[in-house]
């Protein structure tokens, strides 16, 4: 090993390269911030630019804060989403976290590592990749008055995004996932199963596209008007408004978002409780598009899942999203599933049915 | 492409794999967070196991987050940096990022990305990869009272480490970068150039070690007792409470940690607040195995670089670490050099000589 490959090695992470150069990290981290100034921001005292980003919450709040991480070829695969809805899927994750807290969001912050490929335009007429992500992840935000705060740009063979989400709530008023008592009822927003029956429909266009396209640039992802499964698959809606109503009307005893699938979300709602549940099958809201199996142990569905005490009144409709009784808790014991599923007439045990990384 | 194939790909995504399995996700968390309850968190309400963590602040107070991105191969090298040295170096990044604002840490949250191989044991008698990395980690954290609170695993070919940090300052006590008035004196904590002139090092021990190795299973980062300079590149030491000494005193007009190195973050601090800076070579404190260009444009430093009107009373060392005065701030203006150096009489421009991304 000369000493030339040594002393270059040595220089790669020495930090010793020209700061100026077009498309590099400070023209990207201008773009970004120029974007992000445009918010709506009366938590956020100081944003993008300094050590640290300053938020500040009201009087009797407490922050609420979630980190998700987003990996090329495990949460999202470049031949298979737009750079938009890649944008889309990494900020929902978080949002959906706050939204199963009942926080009003505050801030966002966004560590980036990206291959070059992805940061630099291909040619004058296209945006790079990167680009358009923002143009996603920042139409969501802009939805929902989320200001990006702060986070982290690098260089990575890996395409990663890591999403920090905080939000405030009042002291004591969090939904938590471990609140849930034996003789709650067991409830559910939206419907079921459409998050991962749309992602098998998009694995089969790009199954379609790959096989009929003519040119190595055609881009597999270009799609015209989404279909209403596409939708609810590549766009879902974080249900923020849901969770703060529950949160001020202590409605809930527990709730957690569905990101891995109710049989897999409720297993971990009833080992914090320290509780058992049963599901009604024939209750369950289940997409038109999706089957039972999809509805109970498909992913990416983003609906709260939550408890509350069978005197609680609870509305068939919140903020504008349906609410389903599908269960109840019941009494923890050695005799008894964590989880049941009732299906014509008979119970059997619903066993986790979600992703787990690294097994 | 079969229907098999695609059936495969599409499962990749719909997480439907077992929960159930040795060194899995859930094996691990359950060991983060374990090791994680042991903390003392008075900030911290509710830690690991809900969507989100939930902290605490006293009134009047405001919240610091930050969020810094470490990639193999960017960041660190796994063939240089031992596990625990990469864990150390993954927080240190973050803390040293609160200490510039002047903020009391609260609680940190760490995003994993791994590839399988660095979770799961090579033989039952060493401790996998990842674990090691948990040592460091948590042996800087534990060392600052800062809690582990959240965060998120997943597989990734390429190692990913995101952390954040939060901490908490009096409203309007922030040591922020845009605060530095013409007539400021210039101060630096420590010493400079250490930290490139350790990785220097690093590699050249990498190398040779390279160059001797008898066996491929033999690792290249065996270290025995550390030499001073090691010490002080693999384990710099963030200035906490030289922050929180200069916050509360209200004695820094502005703040930035030198992780870049001093030209570029000296520029940064600069470009905030709307001025420019001398620097007098003479002055620095350079570390005794480093050179003046070291001292000047090297990173991982992790020292505070702060500015004080001429009247602030600035001791000699504050909380047993050495301040020295290196420089003054001036009025920009067209004719001048955003950054001018003084040496053996003559002034010169300094160009920021830091690290960029995607350049």
């Amino acid at each position: 090993m000369g000493s030339q490959g040594r002393q270059s090695r040595a220089r790669q992470l020495r930090r010793r390269h020209a700061v100026a150069g077009q498309g590099g990290e400070l023209a990207l981290l201008a773009k970004i911030r120029t974007r992000a100034a445009r918010a709506n921001t009366s938590g956020l005292r100081l944003g993008i630019g300094d050590d640290c980003a300053v938020l500040r919450i009201h009087a009797g709040e407490e922050l609420a804060v979630t980190t998700d991480l987003s990996i090329a070829g495990v949460h999202f695969r470049l031949d298979w989403h737009t750079p938009e809805e890649i944008g889309h899927r990494t900020l929902i994750r978080g949002l959906s976290d706050l939204a199963a807290m009942g926080a009003r969001p505050v801030a966002a912050f966004l560590s980036l590592g990206l291959p070059r490929d992805l940061v630099q335009s291909p040619n004058r007429r296209e945006p790079p990749w990167v680009e358009r992500f923002l143009d996603g992840f920042f139409a969501l935000a802009e939805a929902y008055g989320v200001p990006l705060a702060g986070g982290d740009l690098a260089e990575s063979a890996t395409p990663v995004a890591d999403i920090v989400l905080t939000g405030a709530v009042r002291r004591g008023r969090s939904l938590l996932r471990s609140g849930a008592r034996p003789g709650d009822r067991l409830y559910v927003s939206g419907d079921l199963g459409g998050g991962v029956a749309g992602l098998t429909r998009v694995a089969q266009l790009a199954a379609a596209a790959r096989l009929s396209r003519t040119a190595e640039s055609e881009p597999l992802c270009t799609r015209g008007k989404l279909e209403p499964l596409l939708q609810r698959y590549l766009y879902p809606k974080p249900r923020v408004s849901l969770g703060l109503w529950l949160a001020r009307h202590s409605v809930a005893t527990a709730a957690i978002d569905l990101s891995d699938g109710l049989s897999t979300d409720l297993a971990h709602l009833c080992e914090e409780s320290g509780v058992a549940a049963e599901v009604d099958a024939a209750a369950l809201p289940i997409h038109p598009d999706a089957d039972l199996e999809q509805a109970l142990h498909g992913g990416d569905d983003y609906e709260l899942l939550f408890t509350a005490s069978p005197s609680a009144r609870v509305p068939l409709r919140v903020a504008g999203v349906p609410i389903t009784c599908i269960g109840r808790i019941l009494r923890r014991s050695r005799n008894r599933p964590l989880v049941t599923l009732i299906r014509a007439g008979s119970a059997l045990p619903l066993a986790p049915g979600g992703w787990q990384h690294f097994s």
